[in-house]
Protein backbone atom coordinates (compact mmCIF):
# COMPACT_ATOMS: atom_id res chain seq x y z
CA UNK A 1 0.00 0.00 0.00
CA UNK A 2 1.43 3.34 -0.79
CA UNK A 3 1.80 5.94 1.98
CA UNK A 4 -0.36 8.81 0.67
CA UNK A 5 -0.34 12.31 1.34
CA UNK A 6 -3.54 14.52 1.21
CA UNK A 7 -3.19 18.29 0.84
CA UNK A 8 -6.43 20.49 1.16
CA UNK A 9 -9.18 19.71 3.23
CA UNK A 10 -12.10 21.72 2.64
CA UNK A 11 -15.61 20.43 2.47
CA UNK A 12 -14.70 18.11 0.14
CA UNK A 13 -11.19 17.47 0.68
CA UNK A 14 -12.05 16.11 4.61
CA UNK A 15 -14.05 13.89 3.32
CA UNK A 16 -12.06 12.09 0.73
CA UNK A 17 -8.91 11.87 2.92
CA UNK A 18 -11.10 9.86 5.62
CA UNK A 19 -12.33 7.41 2.82
CA UNK A 20 -8.64 6.88 2.20
CA UNK A 21 -8.32 6.38 5.67
CA UNK A 22 -10.92 4.14 6.33
CA UNK A 23 -9.88 1.67 3.68
CA UNK A 24 -6.20 1.70 5.76
CA UNK A 25 -4.15 3.81 3.99
CA UNK A 26 -1.21 5.52 5.61
CA UNK A 27 -2.05 9.73 5.09
CA UNK A 28 0.06 12.18 6.31
CA UNK A 29 -2.25 15.47 5.89
CA UNK A 30 -1.64 19.15 5.39
CA UNK A 31 -3.99 22.10 5.40
CA UNK A 32 -3.47 26.25 6.27
CA UNK A 33 -6.91 25.30 8.31
CA UNK A 34 -5.15 23.62 11.64
CA UNK A 35 -8.21 22.42 13.05
CA UNK A 36 -9.04 20.56 9.47
CA UNK A 37 -5.92 19.40 10.26
CA UNK A 38 -6.31 18.18 13.23
CA UNK A 39 -9.88 16.61 13.16
CA UNK A 40 -8.17 14.32 10.42
CA UNK A 41 -5.16 13.30 12.92
CA UNK A 42 -7.92 12.24 15.13
CA UNK A 43 -8.87 9.47 12.52
CA UNK A 44 -5.74 8.67 12.10
CA UNK A 45 -4.07 10.88 9.72
CA UNK A 46 -0.32 12.35 10.76
CA UNK A 47 0.31 15.98 10.41
CA UNK A 48 2.60 17.36 7.99
CA UNK A 49 4.23 20.66 8.29
CA UNK A 50 4.37 21.78 5.00
CA UNK A 51 3.59 20.52 1.71
CA UNK A 52 7.20 20.06 1.08
CA UNK A 53 7.00 17.62 4.20
CA UNK A 54 3.67 16.08 3.38
CA UNK A 55 5.85 14.68 -0.39
CA UNK A 56 9.02 14.26 1.78
CA UNK A 57 6.48 11.33 3.63
CA UNK A 58 4.68 10.45 0.47
CA UNK A 59 5.15 8.31 -2.50
CA UNK A 60 1.28 9.78 -4.00
CA UNK A 61 0.38 13.09 -3.15
CA UNK A 62 -2.95 13.70 -3.98
CA UNK A 63 -4.06 18.15 -3.57
CA UNK A 64 -7.70 19.00 -3.27
CA UNK A 65 -7.59 23.33 -3.91
CA UNK A 66 -10.04 25.89 -4.14
CA UNK A 67 -8.16 27.16 -7.73
CA UNK A 68 -5.60 27.26 -10.37
CA UNK A 69 -3.03 30.29 -8.09
CA UNK A 70 -4.02 28.11 -4.86
CA UNK A 71 -2.68 24.75 -6.58
CA UNK A 72 0.82 26.94 -8.17
CA UNK A 73 1.38 27.82 -4.69
CA UNK A 74 1.30 24.59 -2.18
CA UNK A 75 3.25 22.59 -5.69
CA UNK A 76 5.82 25.22 -6.50
CA UNK A 77 5.84 27.98 -4.32
CA UNK A 78 8.11 27.84 -0.70
CA UNK A 79 8.14 24.83 1.05
CA UNK A 80 6.26 23.32 -1.90
CA UNK A 81 5.35 19.88 -2.79
CA UNK A 82 8.53 20.31 -5.21
CA UNK A 83 10.94 20.84 -2.45
CA UNK A 84 9.71 17.80 -1.08
CA UNK A 85 8.86 15.04 -3.70
CA UNK A 86 10.62 11.93 -4.86
CA UNK A 87 11.61 10.86 -7.76
CA UNK A 88 9.11 8.06 -8.90
CA UNK A 89 5.79 9.84 -7.09
CA UNK A 90 2.74 10.63 -8.55
CA UNK A 91 0.96 13.72 -7.66
CA UNK A 92 -2.74 13.50 -8.17
CA UNK A 93 -4.71 17.22 -8.37
CA UNK A 94 -7.84 16.92 -7.47
CA UNK A 95 -9.05 20.40 -7.62
CA UNK A 96 -10.75 22.18 -10.91
CA UNK A 97 -8.46 24.55 -12.16
CA UNK A 98 -7.43 25.80 -15.62
CA UNK A 99 -6.20 23.20 -18.04
CA UNK A 100 -3.12 24.77 -18.88
CA UNK A 101 -1.83 25.00 -14.83
CA UNK A 102 -1.87 21.36 -14.87
CA UNK A 103 -0.26 21.42 -17.93
CA UNK A 104 2.72 23.58 -16.60
CA UNK A 105 2.71 22.52 -12.99
CA UNK A 106 3.36 19.22 -14.49
CA UNK A 107 6.10 20.11 -16.73
CA UNK A 108 8.14 21.04 -13.86
CA UNK A 109 7.09 18.24 -11.81
CA UNK A 110 8.53 15.85 -14.70
CA UNK A 111 11.81 17.46 -14.24
CA UNK A 112 12.27 16.35 -10.50
CA UNK A 113 11.24 12.61 -12.14
CA UNK A 114 7.14 12.94 -10.56
CA UNK A 115 4.29 12.25 -12.61
CA UNK A 116 0.87 14.39 -12.21
CA UNK A 117 -2.63 13.07 -13.12
CA UNK A 118 -5.27 16.09 -13.09
CA UNK A 119 -8.23 14.17 -12.14
CA UNK A 120 -10.93 16.92 -11.07
CA UNK A 121 -14.53 15.18 -9.57
CA UNK A 122 -17.96 16.21 -9.89
CA UNK A 123 -21.21 15.48 -7.27
CA UNK A 124 -20.31 17.49 -4.24
CA UNK A 125 -20.08 17.00 -0.46
CA UNK A 126 -22.48 14.39 -0.32
CA UNK A 127 -20.73 12.41 -2.94
CA UNK A 128 -17.45 13.09 -1.32
CA UNK A 129 -18.58 11.89 1.85
CA UNK A 130 -19.85 8.34 0.21
CA UNK A 131 -17.12 8.38 -2.26
CA UNK A 132 -19.25 8.01 -4.90
CA UNK A 133 -18.15 11.21 -6.94
CA UNK A 134 -17.34 10.98 -10.58
CA UNK A 135 -13.69 11.47 -11.24
CA UNK A 136 -12.53 12.80 -14.91
CA UNK A 137 -8.38 12.19 -15.08
CA UNK A 138 -5.71 13.03 -17.37
CA UNK A 139 -2.48 11.82 -17.87
CA UNK A 140 -0.19 8.80 -18.64
CA UNK A 141 -2.37 5.26 -18.43
CA UNK A 142 0.15 3.50 -16.98
CA UNK A 143 0.30 6.29 -13.82
CA UNK A 144 -3.66 6.03 -13.92
CA UNK A 145 -3.14 2.59 -13.75
CA UNK A 146 -1.10 2.61 -10.50
CA UNK A 147 -3.39 4.82 -8.39
CA UNK A 148 -6.47 3.63 -10.13
CA UNK A 149 -7.36 1.93 -6.45
CA UNK A 150 -6.99 4.41 -4.82
CA UNK A 151 -9.24 7.35 -6.91
CA UNK A 152 -11.69 4.40 -6.93
CA UNK A 153 -12.33 4.99 -3.07
CA UNK A 154 -13.24 8.23 -3.63
CA UNK A 155 -15.47 8.22 -6.71
CA UNK A 156 -18.32 5.84 -8.31
CA UNK A 157 -16.68 6.51 -11.26
CA UNK A 158 -13.42 6.95 -12.30
CA UNK A 159 -12.32 7.46 -16.19
CA UNK A 160 -9.08 8.14 -17.92
CA UNK A 161 -10.12 10.81 -20.69
CA UNK A 162 -6.43 11.57 -22.33
CA UNK A 163 -3.48 13.54 -21.53
CA UNK A 164 -2.04 15.94 -18.61
CA UNK A 165 -4.84 18.61 -18.68
CA UNK A 166 -7.99 16.37 -20.06
CA UNK A 167 -9.53 15.70 -16.90
CA UNK A 168 -10.11 19.43 -16.33
CA UNK A 169 -11.05 20.05 -20.22
CA UNK A 170 -13.51 17.05 -19.44
CA UNK A 171 -14.57 19.17 -16.38
CA UNK A 172 -15.25 22.37 -18.16
CA UNK A 173 -16.94 21.18 -20.95
CA UNK A 174 -19.26 19.07 -17.89
CA UNK A 175 -19.87 22.76 -16.18
CA UNK A 176 -20.60 24.40 -20.08
CA UNK A 177 -23.33 22.35 -20.06
CA UNK A 178 -24.90 22.18 -16.94
CA UNK A 179 -24.81 25.81 -16.73
CA UNK A 180 -26.54 26.11 -19.74
CA UNK A 181 -28.95 23.18 -19.35
CA UNK A 182 -29.86 25.65 -16.01
CA UNK A 183 -29.82 28.41 -17.45
CA UNK A 184 -32.49 27.29 -20.13
CA UNK A 185 -34.84 26.27 -17.54
CA UNK A 186 -34.80 29.37 -15.94
CA UNK A 187 -35.58 31.18 -19.31
CA UNK A 188 -38.06 28.86 -20.53
CA UNK A 189 -39.82 28.62 -16.97
CA UNK A 190 -40.02 32.38 -16.55
CA UNK A 191 -41.59 32.76 -19.86
CA UNK A 192 -44.53 30.27 -19.09
CA UNK A 193 -44.99 31.63 -15.93
CA UNK A 194 -45.43 35.20 -16.85
CA UNK A 195 -47.42 33.99 -19.31
CA UNK A 196 -49.56 32.29 -16.85
CA UNK A 197 -49.17 28.76 -17.84
CA UNK A 198 -48.14 26.61 -14.18
CA UNK A 199 -44.83 25.46 -14.53
CA UNK A 200 -45.03 22.44 -13.22
CA UNK A 201 -47.80 21.10 -15.70
CA UNK A 202 -45.02 22.13 -18.23
CA UNK A 203 -42.49 20.45 -16.90
CA UNK A 204 -44.26 17.40 -16.72
CA UNK A 205 -45.42 17.63 -20.42
CA UNK A 206 -41.77 18.60 -21.82
CA UNK A 207 -39.81 16.36 -19.43
CA UNK A 208 -40.42 13.22 -21.27
CA UNK A 209 -39.59 14.36 -24.42
CA UNK A 210 -36.33 16.48 -26.33
CA UNK A 211 -36.13 19.11 -23.63
CA UNK A 212 -35.18 16.57 -20.80
CA UNK A 213 -32.48 16.59 -19.08
CA UNK A 214 -30.63 15.37 -15.28
CA UNK A 215 -30.76 19.18 -14.27
CA UNK A 216 -34.22 20.03 -15.16
CA UNK A 217 -34.95 16.69 -12.40
CA UNK A 218 -32.57 18.36 -10.21
CA UNK A 219 -33.49 21.52 -10.59
CA UNK A 220 -37.07 22.33 -10.81
CA UNK A 221 -38.10 20.70 -7.43
CA UNK A 222 -35.83 23.41 -6.12
CA UNK A 223 -37.77 25.78 -8.79
CA UNK A 224 -41.05 25.17 -7.63
CA UNK A 225 -40.57 24.92 -3.78
CA UNK A 226 -38.37 28.27 -4.35
CA UNK A 227 -35.25 26.86 -2.30
CA UNK A 228 -31.85 27.29 -3.11
CA UNK A 229 -29.91 25.63 -0.59
CA UNK A 230 -26.69 24.50 -1.94
CA UNK A 231 -25.67 21.81 -3.26
CA UNK A 232 -23.59 24.01 -5.89
CA UNK A 233 -22.70 27.26 -4.73
CA UNK A 234 -23.27 29.97 -7.69
CA UNK A 235 -20.04 31.25 -6.81
CA UNK A 236 -18.44 28.28 -7.27
CA UNK A 237 -20.12 27.68 -11.15
CA UNK A 238 -18.75 31.63 -11.64
CA UNK A 239 -15.22 30.26 -11.10
CA UNK A 240 -15.41 26.95 -13.04
CA UNK A 241 -16.86 29.53 -16.34
CA UNK A 242 -14.43 31.56 -15.82
CA UNK A 243 -11.82 29.01 -16.31
CA UNK A 244 -13.45 27.91 -19.11
CA UNK A 245 -13.19 31.14 -20.61
CA UNK A 246 -9.87 32.00 -20.22
CA UNK A 247 -9.27 28.16 -21.76
CA UNK A 248 -11.52 29.42 -25.00
CA UNK A 249 -9.96 31.98 -25.56
CA UNK A 250 -6.58 30.33 -25.22
CA UNK A 251 -7.75 27.95 -27.75
CA UNK A 252 -9.81 30.45 -29.93
CA UNK A 253 -12.83 28.26 -29.47
CA UNK A 254 -16.40 30.76 -29.37
CA UNK A 255 -17.31 31.16 -26.41
CA UNK A 256 -21.28 32.97 -27.15
CA UNK A 257 -23.15 31.39 -24.62
CA UNK A 258 -21.08 30.27 -22.01
CA UNK A 259 -20.13 33.98 -21.95
CA UNK A 260 -23.89 34.75 -21.42
CA UNK A 261 -24.39 32.79 -18.41
CA UNK A 262 -21.24 34.21 -16.31
CA UNK A 263 -22.54 37.10 -16.96
CA UNK A 264 -26.36 36.36 -15.46
CA UNK A 265 -24.73 34.54 -12.81
CA UNK A 266 -22.27 37.41 -12.00
CA UNK A 267 -25.14 39.28 -11.97
CA UNK A 268 -26.65 37.17 -9.05
CA UNK A 269 -23.29 37.49 -7.25
CA UNK A 270 -23.96 41.17 -7.19
CA UNK A 271 -27.37 40.88 -5.95
CA UNK A 272 -25.99 38.89 -3.03
CA UNK A 273 -27.47 35.17 -4.23
CA UNK A 274 -23.83 33.65 -4.56
CA UNK A 275 -24.14 31.05 -2.24
CA UNK A 276 -27.09 29.89 -3.67
CA UNK A 277 -27.49 26.40 -5.34
CA UNK A 278 -26.56 27.43 -8.88
CA UNK A 279 -30.76 26.62 -9.19
CA UNK A 280 -31.30 29.71 -8.31
CA UNK A 281 -30.04 31.33 -11.62
CA UNK A 282 -33.64 31.24 -12.53
CA UNK A 283 -34.44 34.55 -9.67
CA UNK A 284 -32.47 36.73 -12.17
CA UNK A 285 -35.39 35.96 -14.95
CA UNK A 286 -37.34 36.12 -11.78
CA UNK A 287 -36.68 39.43 -10.56
CA UNK A 288 -36.22 41.14 -14.33
CA UNK A 289 -39.61 39.62 -15.84
CA UNK A 290 -41.21 40.30 -12.41
CA UNK A 291 -42.92 37.07 -11.75
CA UNK A 292 -42.84 33.94 -9.04
CA UNK A 293 -42.16 30.74 -10.87
CA UNK A 294 -43.09 28.80 -7.97
CA UNK A 295 -46.02 26.33 -6.37
CA UNK A 296 -49.16 29.21 -5.82
CA UNK B 1 -68.02 9.65 -33.92
CA UNK B 2 -67.51 13.43 -35.15
CA UNK B 3 -67.29 14.17 -38.73
CA UNK B 4 -63.52 15.90 -38.81
CA UNK B 5 -62.24 18.44 -40.89
CA UNK B 6 -58.31 18.19 -41.34
CA UNK B 7 -56.71 21.09 -43.10
CA UNK B 8 -52.70 21.28 -43.78
CA UNK B 9 -51.58 18.12 -45.46
CA UNK B 10 -47.79 18.45 -45.23
CA UNK B 11 -45.01 16.28 -43.64
CA UNK B 12 -46.67 16.29 -40.57
CA UNK B 13 -50.51 17.07 -40.88
CA UNK B 14 -50.38 13.50 -43.94
CA UNK B 15 -49.53 11.06 -41.38
CA UNK B 16 -51.77 11.97 -38.87
CA UNK B 17 -54.62 12.80 -40.52
CA UNK B 18 -54.13 8.93 -41.98
CA UNK B 19 -53.86 7.78 -38.37
CA UNK B 20 -57.53 9.22 -37.88
CA UNK B 21 -58.55 7.36 -41.12
CA UNK B 22 -57.32 4.40 -40.46
CA UNK B 23 -59.49 4.50 -36.51
CA UNK B 24 -62.78 4.86 -38.71
CA UNK B 25 -63.24 8.50 -38.47
CA UNK B 26 -65.03 10.76 -41.78
CA UNK B 27 -62.48 12.65 -42.74
CA UNK B 28 -62.72 16.03 -45.55
CA UNK B 29 -59.21 17.29 -45.97
CA UNK B 30 -58.29 20.25 -47.42
CA UNK B 31 -54.58 21.29 -48.44
CA UNK B 32 -53.16 23.72 -51.47
CA UNK B 33 -50.99 21.09 -52.43
CA UNK B 34 -53.48 18.77 -54.79
CA UNK B 35 -51.32 15.76 -54.73
CA UNK B 36 -51.24 15.81 -50.81
CA UNK B 37 -54.87 16.04 -51.12
CA UNK B 38 -55.15 13.35 -54.11
CA UNK B 39 -53.26 11.03 -51.32
CA UNK B 40 -55.57 11.14 -48.45
CA UNK B 41 -58.83 10.61 -51.22
CA UNK B 42 -56.82 6.98 -52.10
CA UNK B 43 -56.95 6.57 -48.63
CA UNK B 44 -60.63 7.11 -47.80
CA UNK B 45 -60.93 10.36 -47.29
CA UNK B 46 -63.12 13.26 -48.77
CA UNK B 47 -61.72 16.20 -50.90
CA UNK B 48 -62.93 20.09 -49.07
CA UNK B 49 -62.94 22.64 -51.47
CA UNK B 50 -61.46 24.88 -49.43
CA UNK B 51 -61.53 25.49 -45.25
CA UNK B 52 -64.71 27.09 -45.45
CA UNK B 53 -65.99 24.06 -47.15
CA UNK B 54 -63.92 21.45 -45.05
CA UNK B 55 -65.61 23.72 -41.52
CA UNK B 56 -69.14 23.31 -43.22
CA UNK B 57 -69.16 19.11 -43.41
CA UNK B 58 -67.03 19.23 -39.81
CA UNK B 59 -67.93 18.91 -36.09
CA UNK B 60 -64.50 19.01 -35.39
CA UNK B 61 -61.66 20.80 -37.38
CA UNK B 62 -57.70 20.54 -37.24
CA UNK B 63 -55.56 22.51 -38.40
CA UNK B 64 -51.56 21.55 -39.04
CA UNK B 65 -49.75 24.79 -41.07
CA UNK B 66 -46.58 26.03 -41.10
CA UNK B 67 -47.17 29.01 -38.87
CA UNK B 68 -48.95 32.22 -37.46
CA UNK B 69 -49.79 33.54 -40.47
CA UNK B 70 -51.12 30.42 -41.95
CA UNK B 71 -53.34 30.08 -38.98
CA UNK B 72 -54.90 33.75 -39.76
CA UNK B 73 -55.30 33.07 -43.52
CA UNK B 74 -56.76 29.38 -43.31
CA UNK B 75 -59.22 30.25 -40.01
CA UNK B 76 -59.94 34.10 -40.59
CA UNK B 77 -59.32 34.41 -44.47
CA UNK B 78 -61.69 34.56 -47.44
CA UNK B 79 -63.30 30.94 -47.62
CA UNK B 80 -61.82 30.32 -44.40
CA UNK B 81 -62.96 28.03 -41.40
CA UNK B 82 -64.79 30.96 -39.55
CA UNK B 83 -67.12 31.50 -43.17
CA UNK B 84 -68.46 27.55 -43.01
CA UNK B 85 -68.14 26.86 -39.45
CA UNK B 86 -70.85 25.50 -37.61
CA UNK B 87 -71.69 26.89 -33.98
CA UNK B 88 -71.11 24.28 -31.28
CA UNK B 89 -67.81 23.21 -33.52
CA UNK B 90 -64.43 22.85 -32.55
CA UNK B 91 -61.42 23.95 -33.48
CA UNK B 92 -58.04 22.33 -32.58
CA UNK B 93 -54.90 24.26 -33.90
CA UNK B 94 -52.13 21.34 -33.80
CA UNK B 95 -49.70 24.18 -35.74
CA UNK B 96 -46.74 25.26 -33.94
CA UNK B 97 -47.34 29.26 -33.77
CA UNK B 98 -47.14 32.56 -31.81
CA UNK B 99 -49.48 31.95 -28.57
CA UNK B 100 -51.12 34.90 -28.69
CA UNK B 101 -52.06 34.36 -32.66
CA UNK B 102 -53.46 31.44 -30.77
CA UNK B 103 -55.64 33.87 -28.41
CA UNK B 104 -56.88 36.13 -31.29
CA UNK B 105 -58.09 33.72 -33.51
CA UNK B 106 -59.52 32.05 -30.73
CA UNK B 107 -61.66 35.16 -29.36
CA UNK B 108 -62.65 35.64 -33.48
CA UNK B 109 -64.20 31.80 -33.44
CA UNK B 110 -65.79 32.54 -30.08
CA UNK B 111 -68.12 34.74 -31.61
CA UNK B 112 -69.31 32.18 -33.78
CA UNK B 113 -70.08 30.00 -30.65
CA UNK B 114 -66.62 27.94 -31.79
CA UNK B 115 -64.16 26.76 -29.16
CA UNK B 116 -60.48 26.48 -30.01
CA UNK B 117 -57.79 24.19 -28.60
CA UNK B 118 -54.33 25.16 -29.63
CA UNK B 119 -52.63 21.87 -29.29
CA UNK B 120 -48.86 21.81 -31.18
CA UNK B 121 -46.77 18.57 -30.95
CA UNK B 122 -43.28 17.70 -30.61
CA UNK B 123 -41.33 14.44 -32.12
CA UNK B 124 -40.92 14.96 -36.26
CA UNK B 125 -42.12 12.62 -38.75
CA UNK B 126 -41.30 8.76 -37.75
CA UNK B 127 -44.20 9.84 -34.67
CA UNK B 128 -46.72 11.94 -36.43
CA UNK B 129 -46.49 8.40 -38.46
CA UNK B 130 -46.49 6.39 -35.55
CA UNK B 131 -49.49 8.10 -33.91
CA UNK B 132 -46.67 8.80 -30.77
CA UNK B 133 -46.13 12.56 -30.75
CA UNK B 134 -46.45 14.77 -27.69
CA UNK B 135 -49.24 16.71 -28.03
CA UNK B 136 -49.49 19.92 -25.83
CA UNK B 137 -52.91 21.60 -25.64
CA UNK B 138 -54.31 24.80 -24.36
CA UNK B 139 -58.27 25.21 -24.05
CA UNK B 140 -61.18 24.72 -22.04
CA UNK B 141 -61.04 21.29 -19.97
CA UNK B 142 -64.60 20.17 -20.86
CA UNK B 143 -63.76 20.50 -25.08
CA UNK B 144 -60.60 18.65 -24.15
CA UNK B 145 -62.48 16.27 -22.55
CA UNK B 146 -64.46 15.80 -25.46
CA UNK B 147 -61.72 15.80 -28.40
CA UNK B 148 -59.00 13.76 -25.96
CA UNK B 149 -59.67 10.35 -27.66
CA UNK B 150 -59.08 12.14 -30.91
CA UNK B 151 -55.90 13.44 -29.87
CA UNK B 152 -54.68 9.82 -28.41
CA UNK B 153 -54.73 8.68 -31.98
CA UNK B 154 -51.76 11.21 -33.37
CA UNK B 155 -49.97 11.36 -29.54
CA UNK B 156 -48.61 9.39 -26.81
CA UNK B 157 -48.68 12.02 -24.41
CA UNK B 158 -51.96 14.49 -24.40
CA UNK B 159 -51.74 16.89 -22.13
CA UNK B 160 -54.23 19.35 -20.86
CA UNK B 161 -51.66 22.34 -19.60
CA UNK B 162 -53.73 25.76 -19.03
CA UNK B 163 -56.30 27.93 -20.70
CA UNK B 164 -55.65 28.75 -25.43
CA UNK B 165 -52.27 29.41 -26.00
CA UNK B 166 -51.12 27.80 -23.16
CA UNK B 167 -49.82 24.74 -25.59
CA UNK B 168 -47.96 27.05 -27.80
CA UNK B 169 -46.61 28.26 -24.66
CA UNK B 170 -45.51 24.69 -23.66
CA UNK B 171 -44.13 24.31 -27.07
CA UNK B 172 -41.91 27.41 -26.78
CA UNK B 173 -40.34 26.33 -23.40
CA UNK B 174 -39.54 23.00 -25.15
CA UNK B 175 -37.90 24.94 -27.67
CA UNK B 176 -36.26 27.10 -25.77
CA UNK B 177 -34.47 24.00 -23.56
CA UNK B 178 -33.81 21.75 -26.28
CA UNK B 179 -32.04 24.57 -28.32
CA UNK B 180 -29.68 25.39 -25.39
CA UNK B 181 -29.39 22.00 -24.63
CA UNK B 182 -28.00 21.84 -27.94
CA UNK B 183 -25.90 25.04 -28.10
CA UNK B 184 -24.30 23.74 -24.60
CA UNK B 185 -23.00 20.62 -26.25
CA UNK B 186 -21.71 22.34 -29.55
CA UNK B 187 -20.00 24.72 -27.05
CA UNK B 188 -18.29 22.02 -24.78
CA UNK B 189 -17.54 19.54 -27.33
CA UNK B 190 -15.25 21.77 -29.60
CA UNK B 191 -13.88 23.57 -26.71
CA UNK B 192 -12.66 19.44 -25.68
CA UNK B 193 -11.83 18.72 -29.14
CA UNK B 194 -9.84 21.80 -29.68
CA UNK B 195 -7.67 20.93 -26.68
CA UNK B 196 -6.99 17.77 -28.23
CA UNK B 197 -9.70 15.54 -25.63
CA UNK B 198 -11.18 13.07 -27.65
CA UNK B 199 -14.96 14.22 -27.27
CA UNK B 200 -16.51 10.40 -27.52
CA UNK B 201 -13.87 10.20 -24.30
CA UNK B 202 -15.76 13.30 -22.55
CA UNK B 203 -19.28 11.89 -23.50
CA UNK B 204 -18.66 8.66 -21.44
CA UNK B 205 -17.25 10.87 -18.79
CA UNK B 206 -20.18 13.28 -18.60
CA UNK B 207 -23.54 11.55 -19.35
CA UNK B 208 -24.15 10.24 -16.21
CA UNK B 209 -23.87 13.20 -14.05
CA UNK B 210 -25.56 16.37 -13.72
CA UNK B 211 -24.42 17.62 -17.60
CA UNK B 212 -26.41 14.48 -18.52
CA UNK B 213 -29.89 15.12 -21.08
CA UNK B 214 -31.92 13.38 -24.09
CA UNK B 215 -30.52 16.06 -26.17
CA UNK B 216 -26.71 14.50 -25.39
CA UNK B 217 -27.81 11.18 -25.91
CA UNK B 218 -29.57 11.89 -29.40
CA UNK B 219 -27.37 14.67 -30.45
CA UNK B 220 -23.58 13.15 -29.64
CA UNK B 221 -24.17 9.92 -32.23
CA UNK B 222 -24.97 12.66 -35.34
CA UNK B 223 -22.01 14.48 -34.06
CA UNK B 224 -19.35 11.93 -33.49
CA UNK B 225 -20.37 10.82 -37.07
CA UNK B 226 -20.98 14.00 -38.70
CA UNK B 227 -24.36 13.29 -40.02
CA UNK B 228 -26.73 16.03 -39.75
CA UNK B 229 -29.78 14.53 -41.73
CA UNK B 230 -33.07 15.54 -40.36
CA UNK B 231 -34.74 14.83 -37.69
CA UNK B 232 -36.08 18.05 -37.10
CA UNK B 233 -34.11 21.01 -39.40
CA UNK B 234 -32.70 24.01 -38.18
CA UNK B 235 -34.78 26.49 -40.34
CA UNK B 236 -37.85 24.92 -38.21
CA UNK B 237 -36.08 25.19 -34.89
CA UNK B 238 -35.30 29.51 -36.16
CA UNK B 239 -39.21 29.33 -36.67
CA UNK B 240 -39.84 28.36 -33.28
CA UNK B 241 -37.06 31.01 -31.59
CA UNK B 242 -38.48 34.01 -33.77
CA UNK B 243 -41.99 32.95 -31.92
CA UNK B 244 -40.10 32.68 -28.44
CA UNK B 245 -38.85 35.91 -28.84
CA UNK B 246 -41.70 37.92 -30.24
CA UNK B 247 -43.76 36.24 -27.01
CA UNK B 248 -40.62 37.21 -24.84
CA UNK B 249 -40.59 40.83 -25.87
CA UNK B 250 -44.46 41.10 -25.01
CA UNK B 251 -44.64 39.82 -21.74
CA UNK B 252 -41.46 41.61 -20.94
CA UNK B 253 -39.31 38.54 -20.52
CA UNK B 254 -35.38 38.20 -20.77
CA UNK B 255 -34.74 36.65 -23.95
CA UNK B 256 -30.97 36.88 -23.17
CA UNK B 257 -29.72 33.04 -24.20
CA UNK B 258 -32.70 32.19 -26.41
CA UNK B 259 -31.39 35.46 -28.62
CA UNK B 260 -28.06 34.28 -28.57
CA UNK B 261 -29.24 30.62 -29.78
CA UNK B 262 -31.04 32.20 -32.37
CA UNK B 263 -28.46 34.03 -33.97
CA UNK B 264 -26.36 30.92 -34.34
CA UNK B 265 -28.51 29.29 -36.20
CA UNK B 266 -29.45 32.37 -38.43
CA UNK B 267 -25.89 32.12 -38.98
CA UNK B 268 -25.82 28.61 -40.05
CA UNK B 269 -28.74 29.19 -42.43
CA UNK B 270 -26.67 32.08 -43.82
CA UNK B 271 -24.00 29.51 -44.73
CA UNK B 272 -26.49 26.81 -46.20
CA UNK B 273 -27.31 24.43 -43.43
CA UNK B 274 -30.79 25.73 -42.89
CA UNK B 275 -32.21 22.09 -43.70
CA UNK B 276 -29.47 20.47 -41.49
CA UNK B 277 -30.18 18.44 -38.19
CA UNK B 278 -30.46 21.17 -35.39
CA UNK B 279 -27.97 18.63 -33.94
CA UNK B 280 -25.72 20.60 -36.83
CA UNK B 281 -25.33 23.62 -35.08
CA UNK B 282 -22.45 22.43 -33.60
CA UNK B 283 -20.75 23.16 -37.11
CA UNK B 284 -21.02 27.03 -36.15
CA UNK B 285 -18.68 26.15 -33.69
CA UNK B 286 -16.20 24.11 -35.98
CA UNK B 287 -16.40 26.15 -38.30
CA UNK B 288 -14.83 28.83 -36.19
CA UNK B 289 -12.55 27.30 -34.29
CA UNK B 290 -11.18 25.28 -37.01
CA UNK B 291 -11.50 21.89 -35.56
CA UNK B 292 -13.97 18.96 -36.08
CA UNK B 293 -15.40 17.17 -33.81
CA UNK B 294 -16.00 13.57 -34.45
CA UNK B 295 -14.60 9.86 -34.41
CA UNK B 296 -11.28 10.26 -36.31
Amino acid sequence: MYKIGFIGLGIMGKPMARNLLKAGYQLVVYDINIDAMKDLVKDGAKEGKSPGDVASQSEVIITMLPNSPEVREVVLGDNGVIDGVRSGSVLIDMSSIAPLTSKEVAEKLQQKGVVMLDAPVSGGEPKAIDGTLAIMVGGPQETFDKVKDILGLMGASVKLVGDIGSGNITKLANQIIVALNIAAIGEAMTLAAKAGVNPERVYEAIKSGLAGSTALDAKMPMILNGNFKPGFRIELHIKDLMNALETARELNVPDTLTRKVLEIMQSLKADGKAKNDHGGLIQYYEKLADVEVRKK
